[in-house]
């Protein structure tokens, strides 16, 4: 079994040494960390003017060290693992959660097995878990197949899966919602997150819940949830067969924690809804513009939430509202591409320059410049 | 003028807040933050193991907000454009640094201006600035023209120019080596790093340098830069007219930071030395596969560096040694697909996928897998 200790950054605990009292951890669960957590809380001015919330943040998960929130679960699942003693770990997935096994199992020193059905692979996506060294195996099947043999797979060798069935998983994403608290001092009265296998949903209501009952904070958010419209099996009550969404990482008909996101819904008091994908693409070019921070798609799912509630007059503008971003959008570079504004082109002189940034000649002789401004100001 | 107070992560400081008695701030610098800063210090025992090397670590600067440590000068060069009333910020590069200035020029409120010569633009490098709302502006002619231009434009408008001459770039960057000394508890032996423009070696010098003058830290490391191979004009003391390398954050013929550099070198008693792009491409490799942390390809120019001395006698054993890895590796996607090992096909049978990973078939009935170590352990 290879030996962990040390392999954790020095100056700024993991999430296991940070929160290990609120964990199930025990004193031969290794303390290792690729500096997953202590994500910031960026306090949303311009986007809240907008919409007129003073209290509005960004949960910013996309700086964790494989780029998604799927690292706070994964470092606690693959530490159990070593715990365990399994020698590989397993999971079935072409997205973050594959990268982030795949990252934490090379951190290990453990085989990691990504198994998915054959076809239709984009290899981008796959990218960063095959440059982590995991090894990737396309079965001539469809998913379930895929879930099957892996099934097979645990149950013949000391291999542990990954998947969000696993319970670890929820553990150490619920520590997002301990971060918030402590970075807010209070609980927030809303929490906003995009909903697609429904485990962080699930996972941060369980986080609330926890530092509540410990007496760490006095109360508790409502939990608001947003499925992408095409891929909405919560709010239709029905699995989706073939779901449909630009918002990839939560592009899911048949959610595995769908009864915890129920009923973090309805102990919350809270609400899950859809978004279009026009409204995601909203919220999307909104947050990279009016507050310079880039998600991928799926994450803006919980910001085009809010917007379309403040809208209908369901938030009142002195609510603490925190709204997850799930994943980097450097994690989805085709999208950022396919939106993108044009570059001017221009003549190299500074009339034609200044004629392309629409900035008025006149005005320099003035010294007063006519378009600096931006929208949002 | 923008109202920028408040708009900062609530409970973890950005180095503005964090580092201000050591930067040149006033009462009226805005404090504002998208988070940067506080990145992983990553202890690299696989690796170190490898190398022999008891004390290795890695600062994971692409977990910064944009992905690369250009962040850290950025928001306080955008902080004192704030405070000397510019109405826009103005930059040439196609790199890392517009995506940096269009996310701090968004949270700022302000327009951002990039200026590049036209031709040969690949959308890709530029989506990210594209995305954060930046006007890029591609002129009929060469680099010379943009810069030429930019000089033109900040004369005739309020308007800051935030490339690497700006000086609050390599102040904000310095806070970097003061984090590394905060984390270790002391300065560390070898600081090792890419050197490309040069403004980060120098950077990095003047902050140890500046903490240990203020009696935080008793010594002061050896800088150890590492230019690559086909763009190494300090270590052939000639300008390159065409550099060459794949590191293309590090593809400089003619660094602005050139004599601080070669000072930083000379005053710590480190090198400035070669690496090839094999030599960066197998220290890319490593540090994902045994470590877990993606790195952009310049980034692990670092890496290459230290392994290349090691193999040389050249570094002791006991040594404390920082590489530090300035971007995301989700930075440069293409590079890591190019270089990801193949997805393996199966049928969907459990013998199939168990030959595929060469488990050997006999040793499930001894309950013994065969190969689920990897070559690390």
């Amino acid at each position: 079994m290879p030996v962990i200790e040390g392999s954790y950054p020095v100056g700024r605990p993991g999430i296991i040494a940070r929160y290990r009292e609120y964990l199930p951890v025990t004193n031969d669960t290794p303390l290792f960390s690729l500096g997953e957590g202590f994500t910031p809380l960026v306090h949303a001015r311009w986007l809240g003017d907008e919409l007129g919330l003073k209290q509005l943040y960004l949960k910013c998960e996309g700086q964790n060290p494989t780029g998604s929130f799927k690292d706070r679960g994964m470092v606690l699942a693959v530490a159990k693992a070593i715990e365990e003693e399994a020698e590989a770990i397993v999971c079935a997935s072409t997205g973050n959660t594959s990268a982030s096994a795949a990252a934490y199992g090379a951190l290990a020193g453990m085989q990691v097995i990504v198994l998915i059905p054959r076809g239709n692979i984009a290899i981008g996506k796959l990218a960063q878990s095959l440059h982590y060294g995991a090894k990737v195996v396309a079965v001539n099947g469809n998913f379930d197949d895929a879930l099957r043999l892996i099934r097979v797979l645990t149950e013949r060798r000391r291999v542990t899966l990954v998947n969000s069935v696993n319970p670890m998983r929820l553990e150490g994403q619920k520590t997002a919602a301990f971060e918030i608290c402590d970075d807010l001092g209070v609980a927030p009265d809303y929490l906003a997150i995009p909903v697609g296998n429904a485990g962080n949903i699930s996972a941060y209501w369980a986080g609330f819940k926890q530092y509540h009952h410990a007496g760490k904070v006095s109360t508790r958010p409502k939990m608001l949830g947003f499925e992408a419209a095409g891929a909405a099996p919560i709010v239709h009550n029905r699995v989706i067969d073939h779901p449909e969404t630009l918002a990839t990482a939560i592009k899911i008909g048949n959610p595995a924690s769908w009864q915890k996101a129920v009923a973090a819904r309805d102990e919350s008091g809270g609400v899950i809804e859809a978004v279009t994908d026009e409204e995601i693409i909203e919220a999307y070019k909104l947050i990279s513009r009016l507050e310079g921070v880039f998600a991928e798609p799926a994450s803006a799912a919980s910001v085009a939430g809010v917007i379309k509630m403040v809208r209908a007059g369901r938030l009142q503008s002195e609510a603490r509202i925190v709204c997850v971003l799930t994943g980097s959008g450097l994690k989805d570079p085709d999208t950022a591409i396919a939106r993108a504004a044009g570059v001017l082109e221009t003549d190299a002189t500074i009339e034609s320059v200044e004629g392309a940034l629409g900035w008025d000649q006149a005005a320099v002789q003035s010294g007063q410049l006519v378009e600096a401004a931006p929208a949002a100001s």
